[in-house]
């Protein structure tokens, strides 16, 4: 199988495996402690079939007409407009463990085509001629989605295009001054940051996705990276949009601050594709930083190290990159990839990176308030190596699925006075929903975003699950769901809604807020081709208004 | 005329002057210095007649029915549903120059009814009989607004009311581990720290209306305050939301942080009442500051001062209040109420405030970089006498109206890189517009709200108009306004949208943007009952969609 395939290739940049996490060159074995832990923490699971190979899957022939076809390959090139099995099926969702699962059937569901539009225009072409022609569009660019938000959904189309936006790529322009750069939503992390320290800038997310993902999916899913302690969420970076819309165009963020009516980029922000495509995203950038600096931390608990980054959050603040992981995970040395399952730690482990100006002085005062929760400086390297794997845990899950293990992760936030509730909760309802289905399970959890008024919990699950391992997730996830509402948190803290969370976005949201997503939704979108499905399950319906 | 009017009266507050700003026991004559300034600066201007007398004020006849005023009466107490003149002009309008103008004549407009609701739930009762009963809503609570966002318009409607928020005050609940606090919408600005205060917090939100607005009406119009550069926008200090609407209710804000769609808070944030109707604001807060410390600067030019104050916002900032006059401000030492027109000061004066944890180190910084932009430390007192006369300039722009001097103020925000294209823009603008209208006009700007990437303007001018003030200061602001979108500002940085600016809010969000706001509305309000005409003015003929 050419991995190369000009569907994803771009400049410099190697596509992802077809079914499983990013470079082909570093997958790799599981490592043997890990091998030597798994029997120990979840029991003995059955080696599963080998994967199948890409040539081997069926997917249905595309449902496109030839006439289709012509209308877009008039308006994009021949070359980029895609029927192929390999296009398709490299475009068949996104890389939650779901989607890892159904792409190890033979029988999948893809896209009926694939279009690579390479400017704005060319988008605002694409869109228009599928609302003539009823066809629906998923907005793909990275294909990192965790939560179904690439499902190739038809709704009630005659088909459905996935909108590849990776050639939409690069930066259009900066200002020095100001501090702001224009980035087309195509460009993934490390080519923004490659073209913005051209000019001495950085823009600093850092998601575990950053190697693929894109400009515009961070914007579109309201990402948020392992650097929001010190530059905050994606959405808070963004001072300007440009959408194309099918009933419109639209650019907002004219000003760094201002009063004129409601913030309609937050609106776009975490739309996840439904109301329009993002096609380019301005940024507020900044110099690149001088210095570096690295701290490891150990707190005698999960609760003493969690009360350390509530008084750093909430007195000045002052670290780059904050992040505590509980005895769980610190006990198999997650947070340090290369160490995993090698030095059994006790206690609860934390994560500080200093970058920019005045790094002594912000560690001093970081440093004090961790003591003041009890914690005990370990020294850099945890920390640097903490940094150094820190793209890599979704390598280390596609060699787990391999050996038969369920590996998966999941997200929410709440305030610092109901965080270890929440976490309760949640691990009850993991714990319990694969007890029930006779399989032993770890969880580990850790904190990796901090807000003055509270902070996210990241659960990494294990499972030693037999039988329809998709089957069984389904319904333990159901189980977390309803959980995380019922004790106050949010679905989803930065991996987004999808198709995955819409129903629990409805309950955490009420009617009320679906009416108006749905109302927009027709209002800019008046035939539903957009992402059918995804955020709200059916704006068409659900409404009383009109 | 009874000043304490029970319309207007609550617990230890003195409600504002009927036809002007403030406690009428602090209105005073100019200043000496003043009056020998104004005939240098703007020429002499005749006297006007004295304002009329709120008795001598002719309204209309309320045109509710008994019917109307029955239904009304059994939802809320009798005392609670006022048609009487007084009740009525006090709720006719807001605080801008045109208000008080409009206020001096005999033939006034003003709403049929002022209701009183005391709770969330008779807020819901009032707009279920509002719909029934077809009548328009203002909803009002400080009545501060400067951008008729309170005129009584009943737009399709039979009537219109104005529903006086102001009793719907006081202190929820406090969660002090998060740091959260839940306050009804209508407590004033002074109430909500004097309440926090009580449990150690403070809120840190002092806009120049500080002393009457409202907590609500501070989220509905996107506030700013004087602290910005330390505590954020009024909207960045928002975590949750309680919101009636005509067709059913919301409550916004699960989590610090989130990827659950898109942002729908801030949908209500900047809504000017035009969506729902905000009943509870969950705030963050943070501990009251041990110290405060003082600094002014002097700067060779207004460029120099804001070069400082770019470099300070960049790179790492750290001041609580960072304030910048421009030459024609500092001339007259506006900064300083106490001061005006004694010290001719050159260049630009700048004032620095810094509040909380750290102070020592984050002034040396600070001072630092604003050294390194031209700046030279003249001490604390210029800095403790704005603190001191901070809230108090509208009260100087009602004794210029008396003595027949036009005087109102306006702002906008842009980049960095654009601030002194844009402040010129204005400045020519307003200067040309008077001029235009045989009037010498003296125009003054300072920078009080900082960003990363940007600043605001805010601009107070003087002038010597003789004839109809009203008319000529519509078509200065309308060219002004017009100067603004023409150099890439924004129509408003935190004054809000109203009426006055709506056609300009249509050009900076553009035809997509309008018809999204008016999507919303349509579907949250209906039959159009709330604030018709403000943000946007037709959202129910402005649309393609159903």
């Amino acid at each position: 199988m050419n991995d190369v395939h000009p569907a994803t290739q771009r400049d410099g940049v190697t596509p992802m495996r077809w079914n499983g996490w990013g470079d082909p060159a570093k997958a790799k074995e599981l490592p043997f402690a890990v091998r030597a832990l798994l029997p120990v923490l979840l029991g003995r699971v059955p080696k599963p079939p080998a994967p199948v190979e890409l040539a081997d899957v069926r997917i249905a022939d595309s449902a496109l007409t030839d006439a289709d076809l012509v209308a877009f390959r008039g308006a994009l090139s021949a070359d980029r407009v895609r029927t192929d099995a390999e296009s398709r099926l490299r475009h068949a969702g996104g890389r939650s463990t779901p989607d890892l699962l159904r792409r190890r059937r033979q029988e999948q569901e893809a896209p009926d085509a694939v279009l690579l539009p390479t400017t704005h225009d060319e988008v605002a072409a694409c869109l228009a001629m599928a609302v003539d022609l009823d066809l629906a569009v998923i907005p793909f660019s990275g294909g990192t989605s965790v939560v179904g938000a690439l499902d190739p959904e038809r709704g009630t189309h005659r088909a459905v295009l996935s909108l590849d936006l990776t050639r939409l790529s690069g930066l259009v322009r900066i200002d020095p001054v100001a501090g702001e750069a224009v980035l087309r939503a195509g460009t993934t992390g490390p080519e923004a940051e490659r073209l913005l320290a051209e000019h001495g800038f950085e823009l600093g997310h850092y998601p575990q996705s950053f190697r693929y993902a894109t400009i515009g999916g961070f914007a579109a899913a309201r990402s948020s990276g392992q650097n929001s302690a010190g530059f905050g969420r994606f959405e808070t970076m963004v001072v300007g949009l440009r959408v194309v819309t099918p009933t419109g165009e639209i650019e907002l963020g004219r000003s760094p601050g201002t009063a004129a009516g409601p913030d309609l980029m937050r609106l776009f922000l975490g739309s996840e594709g439904i109301f329009g495509v993002i096609t380019e995203v301005r940024l507020r950038v900044h110099p690149l930083p001088e210095q570096r600096l690295f701290e490891s931390w150990t707190f005698p608990s999960f609760e003493a190290g969690a009360e350390g980054l509530r008084l750093v959050t909430q007195q000045g603040g002052g670290a780059t990159v904050l992040r505590l992981s509980d005895e769980a995970e610190t006990s198999v040395s997650l947070a340090q990839i290369g160490k995993i399952g090698k030095a059994m730690a006790k206690g609860a482990s934390a994560i500080t990176v200093y970058e920019g100006a005045n790094i002594e002085e912000r560690r001093a005062r970081v440093s004090a308030l961790l003591r003041e929760a009890g914690g005990t400086s370990t020294g850099e390297s945890a920390a640097e190596e903490w940094l150094e794997g820190r793209f890599d845990g979704p390598y280390l899950r596609d060699s787990l699925l391999d050996a038969g293990v369920f590996c998966e992760t999941l997200e929410t936030a709440t305030t610092w006075s109901n965080l270890h509730a929440l976490r309760d909760a949640v691990t009850s309802a993991l714990k319990e929903g694969f007890a029930d289905a006779g399989a032993k399970s770890f969880i580990m959890c850790h904190v990796s975003h901090v807000y003055p008024t509270g902070a996210s919990l990241y659960f990494t699950i294990l499972a030693g699950v037999r039988g329809d391992q998709l089957a069984i997730w389904e319904g333990v996830k159901s189980r977390v769901n309803d959980a995380i509402i019922a004790a106050d948190g949010t679905i989803s803290h930065h991996h987004a809604v999808g198709r995955d969370h819409a129903p629990w976005l409805a309950e955490e949201i009420g009617e009320t807020g679906v009416r108006i997503i749905a109302a927009v939704k027709r209002e800019l979108d008046p035939t539903g081709i957009l992402n059918p499905g995804a955020v709200i399950a059916d704006p068409y319906a659900s409404t009383r208004g009109s």
